[in-house]
């Protein structure tokens, strides 16, 4: 459209000039008639999403309170549940999802981020968004066995026996950063449709804290180290059984979920963090070494205290990282068996289920 | 439309339940409808944006050259060029900003939150983001004021000159919130639009390190806490200044924020974090308490390499510390420089052009 610079005359090029100024007038009327017009139908759609969702919950009483007063069927009423389950399943997980109000963002994020929305519209992020989650979690799963495992084997080979201050710290911060980024993901996750349990993220808080109070905790304290660094090591130690457990954990829900996804069972938002694996088989591995993981916790929560106890060092440091291992270590079993008591309650409704599952969506691997 | 629970039949919650699935699914074909219009006429007018974008641009060269090549008068180009500008800003402070297509959001952003998107749509988002932003930076200048001469005041009056440690590192962990937490807003603000400077966020990478650098340090180590607390005792007078120039820039920048908003001169994301105010006359006030307080920076960080040379205290924080805070000082000494030359090169031109803002948007305060 324009011509070569040489030809152009002072009135082309006012011309030009006057209308890329009337392009951008009609530019700018476009785009607020688009974002208007986009405003009021998105707001028209969340209305209707909304008033179905509570229409839903409604039948749901109803249905339960008509079972309740025997003029329905049990197993006529496991027949039109299973069919809500199926209409808030296309509310919640197809592209009606994106005008669900949100959650709140949460005290956490908005410290950190200010009121800006972290919510995605489009599927396509939402899943790109978990998917990064996860892989976030397999790298840190990777670092928490290479981390402490060249501490403690750098401490046997090389410093003889004594860590030096520096790579702790350097472990600690990369903790802190760690469990800041894991709370911040969590969080972002739960606005945008994830189930995850609320333990899972305060139990990152708590690891935050105790990244942080450990920056400050002296470590190098000649003579007697080897005696004075006990607290260290033992965490160390935990670590490295954390870093397995995460690996196994990480595999096994990934795989679950997809074949929860199958069965059309679980939204794909949902995070399982620190669940036992559903996959048949592998919950019996699994399990036991969670179960292990939160005693060691508590051990090393346990043998802090003592070590302050008995004024060995008596920082108030090490009371309260100890304090808060024990807490973390109750919180985790207590989440994991809660997860595993629900498990076997919905086992059975999960069986019967499971042959309509497959009629819909295709047999799973399992 | 519901009737009461005691008249409901079978019947009738069977044909509801029908009903919640069919509206389910015709939700589902709406929302998915109305993305996927949005998703098509968004691209379309992104388009438009950027094509009228690299136009502008292309017109904006043809001038200068017609200029150069002696073809246009001078006061005829600066007409097309105040035009230009004019159909620029429609484009960027209007609407149709929001299809501008946004900067990468940075390494800093996505090892925090993953790749979730932080850019606002919506116009009054946006500005709320920016509020958010500026009264998040009032309460910060605020807490500067009073954190650091809270332990001033008590290491005289009750501590007898010796600070206890916790006190401090509770402060230093909230300089660490505080620079992440500033970090992450300014990054978001970038994405955003705002064209603040690069080295105020890199000054809050370097100050975030800093934080977590000084959390390691040992602070109180009898006897002569005194002389080897030093640094701390600097540098809590030197965040004392910080926290008074932090508020009058505040107040200032603000107010100069909003003579160009009126003016039509700044677009509204823009922060000027560290810039000298440019509300005539206070200029004379703030410049000169900005560079008092960078020279403080640098004389801090020098004191800190000296205590770390003369062998006072020889741990690898304070020669770290100490050099960081002579880089940010000469950083923002550099940056404020600039700034101000800019300020000055501009002057001549703002005061052409300010007759006609004047005629296109009122008369402004100043």
């Amino acid at each position: 459209m324009a011509a070569a610079d040489g030809e152009k005359s002072e009135n082309t090029v006012a011309e030009e000039v006057s209308r890329a100024v009337e392009s951008a007038k009609e530019l700018q009327d476009s785009a607020s008639a688009l974002i208007s017009r986009n405003t009021r139908e998105e707001d028209a759609l969340r209305q209707r999403v909304v008033s179905l969702d509570s229409t839903i919950r409604q039948i749901r009483s109803s249905v339960s309170s008509l079972v309740g007063q025997g003029k329905l069927d049990p197993k006529e009423a496991e027949k039109l549940e299973e069919e809500l389950y199926r209409a808030s399943y296309t509310l919640s997980e197809g592209d009606a999802a994106a005008f669900i109000p949100s959650k709140s963002h949460g005290r956490f994020l908005s410290m950190f981020l200010g009121p800006i929305n972290v919510r995605a519209t489009r599927k396509d992020v939402k899943l790109k968004v978990k998917e990064e989650y996860n892989s976030f979690r397999d790298r840190t799963a990777f670092l928490f066995l290479v981390f402490p495992s060249l501490l403690l084997g750098l401490r046997s080979w090389i410093w003889g026996g004594c860590f030096p201050a520096l790579p702790v710290q350097l472990y600690q911060a990369w903790l802190l950063f760690l469990y800041t980024g894991l709370a911040l993901r969590e969080n972002i996750l739960r606005v945008n449709g994830s189930d995850i349990r609320p333990w899972w993220i305060y139990h990152h808080y708590f690891a935050m804290a105790m990244a942080l109070i450990s920056l400050t905790w002296e470590i190098e304290r000649e003579p007697d180290c080897a005696q004075k660094q006990k607290g260290v090591q033992l965490f160390l130690q935990w670590a490295i059984m954390q870093g397995v457990a995460m690996l196994l954990q990480n595999r096994y829900q990934r795989q679950r979920l997809y074949t929860r996804i199958a069965l059309g069972k679980a939204r794909r938002m949902d995070v399982v963090w620190g669940e036992t694996a559903g996959v048949k088989g592998q919950l019996w591995l699994l399990a036991p070494i969670l179960f292990i993981l939160q005693g060691f916790e508590a051990y090393v929560g346990m043998l802090l205290l003592k070590i302050a106890y008995v004024g060995v060092v008596s920082e108030w440091q090490v009371i309260t990282c100890g304090t808060l291992l024990i807490i973390m270590a109750v919180g985790n079993f207590a989440n994991t068996v809660q997860t595993l008591a629900t498990k076997s309650r919905f086992k059975a409704k999960m069986k019967k289920s499971k042959s309509m599952a497959e009629l819909n969506h295709g047999s799973p691997h399992s």
